[in-house]
């Protein structure tokens, strides 16, 4: 039996209170047959989610890419049971798909993700999917122009993660009318009462405050869940925020807004129960009302870019280069970059000067500047976002997530290393190379000059995944022509002879140093080769090994970052599982720099030339055997 | 000349005014002789600052280890000529020092950091300093019950962050009447007005509704800041949140509110003019008042722990070892245990059962559980905190930052890795040894049963640092005596003989996989060796050289992790030095996986026993030569 409840008028809402217990039903057989699952942090919000989709939602499951579709982004990502049940009430699966539930191999995974193809972004990692809607709405709004709607479909306890509250604020900022926080406050968390129970009136003060519209509604009163849909999609200028009062586990009284029951699975006899107190299953259809057609304000194009060119011993600081490079990109249509309130220190703003319609301002925001660039990037947009090096520490958890979600991002982050001297610590990345190697599928790249850096941008456009650059502060020669090419997993052999008894690898900083150290060695009849690292990961595996066949099978490694998984690690993994692997010198930063002079501090931590010159000695005189 | 204005009656503060302007003064001396720094940001605080050490700051300069002390936390970290200059008028340190600002060797840094005895912690990324001084806040109020107050100047670009609001919402949790922030709203951020500029009335309204007190003042009015102060000190019940309305760059008008002056210092020429218009170079000392002397609630005592014992064979998850090994250390007095909203998957709620009154929720903040941990750790508590392991991501510029600040810290991140199973990804930890270990001076423990495991969560207690503990879900057999020690920095042989042709180096689940993977192997006549790696960093560098030798120099390592960082990497840094580093064959999770069984999962990312026993024939093989 097909279920269709629509229009704006007044409507017998029976048939959908039908179908919510279904999709209570379905959640309960899926847990219970997964023998794991969160069923009645489900059933709390079964009734809003059928009551939007019956009535408001425009989607058309056939089309899941159609640029009208709305969103429906469950930041709950453990409602995983609601949602395919929801799938399932809509005949994007069928049932035998939905008992596959967090089996091995099956789409419907524990929490979702985009290998379904409905679902925009993972999530399961609480207070993000909202954020992320934000910059779906964004890309709605300003970018696409199309009247699509963002629905949101948060839990209460998620209301305690700051980034829930950088994204209302962000979401006001914007005017984000085509965004809706559905926020189910069940009152119940995993281990026991929220912080505010049902406290709703807390949430609203919140909600206002941060310029968003709030409605206050019963939950499972589907007049008032209608009701409140239809004023969210009147609403004007605002985001709204919908808290809807909701009982955990309701409609089956054994567990209804009982402690213990988060996370945890109906028993088969319980679930029976629960099933015939829900009135048994039933076979309806939800019909989901399609959206009309639509085109993108903007349409992506193969636009000719003209890189930025340097002059060859010009200093450039490479973050310059980004922002230049960066700016020439946004030729194309479809690039939009981002910043969080440092776009003049890693000259994003060059972007923002030239193509200021597609620059988002996210302020000193971080977590919500990786989330809209996430969003943003659903909806098939180039997307860029920088900020310092040491800040993305602040979204890790978000870029993780992104991994996740399969989305292509673009980060830059400037002001890397030790080498940024006076600001101290606090503001140098020095474990961002690591952190930033160990997100699944990322590309980590740490270019040493102007050239280099802008022909790693251009590359960036077209990279799937997550792609990070690291830029330096402070201004270095220009070592490259204008028409040298830079691939991707490619190094740069920059001192090479047939006798070389030394190998240096470098990237970023410590090329410029390599190079001196180079030419100190050579002076002194050692000749060293010298490689430019630019690419961390995926890394030129046979350059090294070459190298080091080359060089009696040691290699200097010198970085501005932690010894811990940088570029050492890096190398070193290249080349641990060949027969031979090289011996490797290892300079990298081994205390925690203070601040100072570029100069004083690189020679402090060991990696400027006169280190390297060391090291190349020592390197060259264990190979002699001398 | 010394300027004593102390009491509560109502004074004449001019002064007062006179020892602010010296501090922009210095502010402006300091950054200009670096030639670099924030003395605009500085200049906009100077009043709140001396009028806050001129009457109702008390601080025993001397005595910075003072149990009484009042705590000011610069969350606006880059205002460091304002605390450097501040700490002159207070006669802390003399002006030959404040002009070695931002130099090489110098304690006075870019940012403050605990090498000055007087800050409690690290600042410079900002939206940090005010959730950490809610920790301490919480340690003066539920811990020491103390009379102290905490003092936490914010910037207002920092606001946009939402861990300030974790932090507020924490604050007036926890009823902190004891801690007052003062918001220095001077309109311009980094690269322009901020996104709320002088609407003091926006952030009134949210910290009001985030259950704050909020006072909006004129920051350059002695006499409202006075006032305010006062009505901070009386207000019961939940913290005060000041929110001074305060001009950029005050008291020299060629920059006041003007942008392009953030982290600019003046020339040399400018500053002249500045420090005349400000009246001249002054040598006034503010006396700030001593606190009244007093004994924390909680003294530290050296108690014997007894920890909790298993049976061998006994199949216990880690993550309930480390609940049960916690509770157990709880008979410590001094030690203090905080969760996100998960203690029941952790099992850190075995230490709220037994310790109620030194266990702080958190809810579902990760960025707060961290800061509240430095916080309290501050005031010399042995502190541990707990999430899933993959939610540390959340927190981790807090945790670099913990570093930077020489926090002694406790992580436990529970349900780590594929092993975790149906719940999927987004709550599988696959970078966080990578990302735990890149911090400075960590140390990352992976155990793979209970008893390893309770034993070294003893040793974490008295261990310096971020000391970072990996538990997995699912239950595994005790495999160790109760008696048998777990040094950190160790590493356990658990097969071994004269005539071994491989080893595997494992840790956590994966110890379990190459026990049964050697049965297979000794069945086939292949004796391999099995190290227990439970120590990742430091790592047991002689331990793995040992077996290298003595297997034909290839080792394979395990690890349910992503390949980028972890405990392959650790393995390769520790020894690539060496003068033969041995082969590697490294077998780690390289695909995004799914959900499933646990078995499932570990048999397709490739780390099961049916894996490691392939890669131990290869070695084996490759070793023999046939």
């Amino acid at each position: 039996m097909a279920v269709t409840v629509q229009g704006a008028a007044p409507a017998d809402l029976e048939p959908l209170h039908e179908v919510a217990q279904q999709i209570r039903i379905d959640g309960i057989r899926a847990s219970t047959r997964a023998g794991s699952g969160h069923p009645t942090s489900s059933m709390s919000a079964a009734d809003l989610i059928t009551v939007l989709a019956g009535r408001h939602l425009r989607y058309d499951f056939a089309h899941p890419k159609l640029a009208t579709n709305d969103h429906l982004i469950f930041s709950k990502g453990h409602a995983s049971p609601l949602l395919y049940a929801f799938y399932k009430a809509c005949g994007a699966i069928d049932d035998a798909e939905l008992m596959t539930y967090r089996t091995y191999g099956s789409r419907l995974q524990g929490h979702p993700t985009p290998i379904l193809p409905w679902v925009d972004v993972a999530t399961g990692s609480l207070g993000q999917g909202l954020p992320i809607g934000v910059g779906v709405a964004l890309a709605g709004k300003y970018l696409d122009r199309l009247p699509y709607h963002v629905w949101v479909l948060c839990g209460d306890s998620e209301l305690a993660e700051g980034s829930v509250w950088e994204a209302l604020d962000k979401a006001a900022h914007y005017g984000l009318d085509n965004l809706t926080v559905i926020a189910d406050v069940n009152r119940l968390g995993q281990r026991g009462e929220t912080e505010f129970g049902w406290n709703l009136e807390a949430y609203r003060l919140r909600v206002e405050a941060f310029g968003c519209r709030a409605l206050v509604i019963d939950g499972h009163n589907l007049q008032q869940i209608d009701g409140a849909y239809v004023d969210a999609l009147e609403t004007a200028g605002r985001p709204t925020v919908i808290l809807a009062r909701t009982i955990k586990g309701k409609g089956f009284s054994e567990v209804e807004d009982k402690e213990g029951w988060h996370g945890v699975v109906l028993p088969p006899e319980m679930a029976e129960r629960a099933i015939k107190e829900l009135g048994g299953e039933r076979d309806l259809r939800l019909e989901v009302r399609k959206p009309q057609r639509g085109v993108p304000a903007i349409k992506a194009e193969k636009v000719e870019v003209t890189l930025p060119t340097y002059s060859l011993g010009e200093k450039v600081p490479t973050r310059k280069a980004y922002g230049d490079a960066l700016a020439a990109i946004g030729a194309r249509p479809e690039v939009v970059a981002l910043d969080a309130e440092v776009s003049n220190s890693t000259h994003a703003d060059e972007f923002k000067k030239a193509h200021p319609d597609r620059f988002f301002e996210m302020w000193i925001a971080e977590q919500q500047m990786i989330s809209a660039a996430v969003g943003v990037q659903v909806r098939g947009y180039t997307t860029f976002a920088s900020t310092f090096a040491a800040f993305f520490a602040r979204a890790y958890d978000f870029i993780r997530m992104a991994a996740i979600s399969q989305a292509d991002l673009r980060l830059c982050g400037s002001h890397a290393g030790s080498e940024i001297g006076a600001d101290g610590p606090s503001q140098m990345a020095l474990e961002d190379l690591a952190a930033l190697r160990a997100i699944h599928g990322s590309t980590v790249l740490y270019p040493s000059d102007a050239v280099s850096t802008a022909k790693l941008v251009a590359e960036m456009a077209d990279r799937p995944g997550i792609s990070y650059l690291r830029t330096t502060r402070n201004g270095y020669p220009v070592i490259y022509d204008n028409a040298e090419a830079f691939p991707i997993g490619g190094a740069k052999v920059l001192r090479r002879s047939d006798s070389d008894r030394a190998a240096v690898v470098a990237a970023g900083v410590t090329v410029h140093s390599a190079l001196a150290a180079a030419d100190r060695l050579a002076s002194e009849g050692i000749n060293a080769r010298v490689i430019d690292c630019y690419s961390v990961k995926p890394i030129a595996a046979e350059v090294l090994a070459e190298a080091a066949r080359d060089c009696g099978g040691i290699l200097v490694v010198v970085e501005d970052h932690y010894p811990e998984g940088g570029l050492g690690a890096a190398v070193m993994e290249a080349l641990a599982g060949s027969e031979h692997p090289p011996r490797i010198f290892h300079l990298a930063v081994r205390d925690v720099p203070g601040s100072g002079r570029t100069a004083d501090l690189l020679a402090a931590e060991g990696i400027d030339a006169d280190a390297i010159v060391t090291a190349a000695r020592d390197a060259a005189k264990t190979r002699g055997g001398s």
